[in-house]
């Protein structure tokens, strides 16, 4: 029987200024002493990865790959999170997103798009260099403030939207085919693929593109109260990639889903250290177990209450070891 | 012990263009032979009120109110939603909303802003005219597409932005408390007041403005998974008007609270005819009733699966008539 | 199949110094008219019933029964509720049960005891002279400061308590047992007999006496949180009264079923009117008449929230008929 | 941010006549060993604490707490958890406390109290010479046999009698504002302070004194279903002692809340190890560490089915250590 | 927007010795005086419908239509639930079901079965005659007694089965695919089918036959836990009638799904009038409201508490009105 | 006072072709080294036990158990499921049930059942040998075909199964009873002791023999939804063994109970590793032992998702040592 492997960690929240948190080095010594087998890695950190050389060079590849397995850990998927934001954005979030745009790209959206489209493109090749069979990305948003069905929406608009966004993502998806990479969206809101009927919308927009794959976190799914077992059972095929991240949600009187335009830690819906939350681990473990899911188990760390590293710590106690 | 005023019904939803549902006069015959005591009266259909005659004119209030009582029935409040939501709106719904602007005005925000206070204005003198302590509308929104907080927004965004809300809300506000009017925000998705949260910020940002009161529906609330019976608790001396509307939420393994963009009909949480959703009316009714609430109990119906009319019906029968 | 009677009324909440409610003729046209077939008379009103006649004269009880009768109604039982309780009271609440004695015995317990015994003796023989089966009483209280063990008890503590009440009730227990009456404990808080457990104390403390019977009220269940429904399946065989009482319990951060020293609107556990609270009437309704029981269903009215006279007049639609 | 300390444990239940639990030395031996970095201590046992003494000299708080010291020890609170009982009692209560009183003051209930306020008193001294800032203890009681509203109370008894409780509390509350040692009451069944809403009588009743808090401990809300999440929600401020104490309830269909006047082992609500019953400590050590609780997590062990030792031992693993 | 038919009910129940239960205008007249619109005729009575006659015979088939109009009725189905049983049984139910087949059958399954084949096929005519679009039956069942995996079975043994199953309704079926009839399976307990995996089976079996449709009836699957609001979302393209029959299930220390071998009073799971089970009717009306059902919705009534005649009068005030 | 005895672990889901699952030694090393105390052993598996030696040779008897204690291991308790199982079998499960007879018997039931019934007595007198108090087995089954009441089953049916089911047990419980062991039959689907109602059926029919014991495994119950809980407080006198197996119901709009034919891992109730499903552990171990249950916790492993290996280490960390 296939098994999950892991586990396996995501050094986007554990980046810092300070060592061991400032070096692939040190990250990877420090995840390779708490247990861990696999790491995730995010190519928006110089420090990381250069994702131009990646793509051009296998000797780069290989000796990035040769530098992690010297700590016993495996590269599990990169990550272009950020950059696949940015392929589609909409106006009302644009300003804010500049942040993550390189300097001399900032205010400048169609540059910032067009370098965002080529940071994936360039992902997806040196993620085959890798020998990795699967890519964690965000699909970007152009309908978000949509979200509710009020103002009434002109007949169309969605279907428009995901037009749009179908267009701008199938040459890259047709780089991820290329390579033999699976281009996993980490379906979370915000982003226009945000649950099963917004995924089933972006798959048909692109023609039932092979490359779309779904990165499955469940801690997204309690926060909009979805059903994120059966959500296994509706999407399992398309689920490539698995962060283990755990969240809660305790609505009250005062607020509900919708939040309040509160600080994480005043939302009803919001971030736990996995173990700590409502995520029901041992029914997924089992469900994409008996869907014969054999890629990686990755903890995504984030938490208001407890520090990064009691999370990564405990995490590896709590959320995976009872399966593998 | 003070009661609970009813049953009335909001007469936005009903209005159409064949009889008896285009004229006020068919509108009061209908809903006074379904044993309707109160009607909710829109102001931003010509044929229902006159809001600029009705602002100057007490003869013109008389007559309308007289008209009103020939059928049995009084006029529980005015109402403008739609004014209201025009008062602030963010410019990513900016060319949907102008569907309610008069004709002259679509395209020209400040412009369309300037008229929506007037007529709000005009609606509060109305309102004192007619003998009404209280109004019913909309805050508007200035922040929805913040409403979850990725992108990072910047720092103070939204305290901002309720300090724009009450700025332009003020002078309102003084006016409704010159004629002695409570001025009743329906709390209700991406209005910036939607919880118990935003309605405390906006309070806040006014200064505590004693004019500021609350429409509470409890259908908004289950939407968002809002204890909205706690809300009262909380809330109670805020609440001058109340919409009997129900709702459910029935989130699967392909959608929860966003909704995947769907219509009303394919949405996990959707509007439901008094009596078919998850409301639990009696719980509000003993709630209000314990608080001391003596103002109406208002039917606002929507429903994807039944029509208008069944509605009326049935909720003159299940939802109201026992705790009055 | 048997079935179970009804519907009836117990008219002690009912009395007042206004008329109808001042007198038993209008009290019984008052519930004739609203359609009860029963009624349930509280014996220490001077103007329903004269217990020292009542228990002598057959001719008095034949004419009560006649009166009753003329409105088409049925006597149900004979209530002696207060006198059963000052059977046996705790020195703790002493001083605030003087309020339900003859003038000439306030303050002196002994005596205000043995007249209590007297008039929960008449009332088995009067109910005989009636025609009646069963009587409702309360068993009065020794131990109810002892709730909660702490401080700890003298061990055996409880058991002489139980061993004292069943000492005064047998000779009590033996003229019901003459007159082939039984006597229902109704199962209340501060009653000693108080839940099943107490029950089965006090039986076996009565060596197992044939008369001692209980009055089933689920409402007083629901305050402490028993299973009401599960308790019929354990006693059934001793349940020959009934009560359609309702209650909730709603628990908050502030209050559980303690209550605070709260008054009655105040507390997380409250009484309401059949059909506004918890209790689940279908299923009561469905395991009594499996079991067989043939019994009145009374109504006994008590809410916080409406007027006697509605809660009387819904109950008859919401709480009985349907199973009749 | 603030955290917990911990884990530490209350030496009350633990206190036997065989080594080593009949020395302080011994039982700080074993607990270190164990793994316990604070240790709570009764005042009431002779070889724990001398009152007297340490309310007088600071050499003897110096010297006891180096002993503690020696073994990796600190004092987190001491307890006058019985001794405060004796500040208020009901007769109805008087015989079964003397108990705890010495032998000379027996029978003496005035003598007794003078007795136990004097004790109080010396405990809050003592706690500022021991460098400490909460201390743990009973609020007495004068009203618990009213607990239940029947039979109906003379109009403002309860107000009266928490004007008498704090006449009592308030010397002894002065004398903890001047120690500035926070008296933290253990919310209790029995203890007038037995919820949120009674600690509020008594807060108001003592003009909101300044030195009332309160000693949080969750196994007591269990027993009368009250949220004991909310709780913390409500009356964070005041919370300055924290119990790491288990319960349950489980009613059934022949006893609730009220318990049938059963032993400890034979109720639907009853303590267990920490782990075994029904609370949720993570939610608990979240909500404390959210609102900055630095105070101890001492663990209270009581269980009709584990040994003591073994409870000590499983707690340590299970109920604390997580969230240090 | 296509809306359910109904009130309508099921004659099988109902049927009787005495008048107006023994013969169809003695039935048509008691049904259209509670109200109802349509009946679903049993053909396994003398006095309801003569099948040979009704295959053959138009003007027989107009007749009966027309004195059932008289009543102000319509037909909503025929039923050969019976035999349709007969066309497959395990040998271990063969005598038991025996008292079903005509007397000079009994003992001879071979040609029990002919028969059963026989009489399901003129009530596929017959149905077509009458103007009939669906028609209500039962799959027979050969697979029953292996419901458990224990003892383990022959690899294959459940293939087998279906294929048997099939090739013995595929002649029928072809049959009711001629008259342009549904032939709807009743989903029911020790039917092959049972639940939605076994449905699946049987239209695989058959290749997908067109005429394979469902009889959708919640109060079998409530006895088995299925999640009946669900199935209309899987099936609801293959429902083409509806029982609205009601159920509960309430599991005790004693026993559970498989019931102890007990009379249907005594079972965890029974069937009960509708209203007074499980049953959720408005999930389900507004489920096949909106997969746009335009069939009948029909009374089948069974309880072990209530009469039939109760049944049928309270369902039609309970279950069917407000979605019609 | 008393505890649970273990953890232990029943070998017969263990024994493999392979070593060390190959002979007795080979798994007693096995479970020693995961720190079981106790084995249970099947007795129809050559290399664990020859029976008809046990039953004559206490030498025999006596060097088995010194083998079993070489490895620090005692024996809880003997098997006989399968030959339990053939004293009686329905003839719709014959076949099946011949691959757990002696060649020579297969397919001659009467010969395969005195067979059956021989082993059985001689566990009996070798669990006696061995210095057992219990024994693990099957009732068999005649009824199993009739556990849904359709067909209607001939009056009296039932009550004659069980009267020929006691028949046959009767010589062989006389002989437990000679030998002073518990026969413990394994509450179990298929089996005609399946639940509490049958279990009393059962005692009945064999006159209250008092040999007659359970087995209590709480994953049968979680199949049947019946209330494992509530079980133990209804027959804890009765149990004299116990088998720690989990096992989880996940019923979907697809399967529930009966569970479509399907294989273990397609059903809705399926048995899973302990600390994987839904039994609630805990509360077993708490109410076991307040009944004074003192016999062994063995673990029995059955799991579609884990090796069996797993199983075996992880239950032990999860499922046994707390109690103990």
């Amino acid at each position: 029987m296939k098994t999950i492997q892991g586990p396996a960690i995501f050094f986007a929240q554990f980046i810092d200024s300070k060592a061991p948190f400032n070096s692939l080095e040190g990250l990877c010594e420090w995840a390779a002493k708490l247990g861990y087998k696999g790491v995730q890695i995010p190519t928006n950190v110089d420090f990381m990865i250069d994702l131009d050389q990646a793509a051009q060079s296998q000797d780069y590849c290989d000796e990035l790959k040769g530098k992690v397995a010297s700590y016993g850990l495996e590269i599990t998927e990169l990550s272009t999170h950020i950059q696949g934001q940015l392929v589609a954005t909409h106006p009302a979030h644009d300003i804010m997103f500049d942040v993550f745009a390189p300097e001399h790209l900032k205010g400048n959206e169609p540059a910032r798009r067009e370098w965002a489209i080529d940071q994936v493109k360039k992902a997806a090749i040196a993620s085959r260099r890798l020998g990795l069979k699967a890519h964690a990305t965000f699909s970007g948003s152009l309908l978000w403030p949509m979200v509710h069905p009020w103002p009434q929406q002109p007949k169309g608009l969605i279907e428009e939207g995901f037009q749009e966004l179908a267009k701008r993502w199938i040459p890259i998806l047709d780089v991820f085919k290329d390579q033999g990479v699976a281009c996993c969206y980490e379906v979370h809101p915000v982003e226009d693929i945000h649950d099963g009927v917004t995924f089933e919308r972006f798959l048909e927009a692109t023609g039932g593109h092979e490359a779309v794959s779904i990165l499955y976190d469940p801690s997204h799914f309690v926060l909009q109260q979805l059903d994120y077992l059966s959500y296994i059972d509706h999407y399992h095929e398309f689920i490539k990639a698995f962060h283990v991240k755990d969240s809660e949600f305790n609505p009250t009187g005062k607020k509900g889903t919708f939040g309040g335009y509160g600080d994480w830690r005043d939302r009803a819906g919001r971030y736990r250290s996995p173990g700590d939350g409502q995520v029901d681990f041992k029914g997924i473990f089992t469900k994409l177990t008996e869907y014969g899911y054999d890629g990686w188990a990755v903890l995504e760390w984030e938490c208001c209450i407890k520090s990064p590293e009691q999370g990564a710590r405990e995490e590896l106690i709590i959320g995976i070891d009872p399966y593998l």
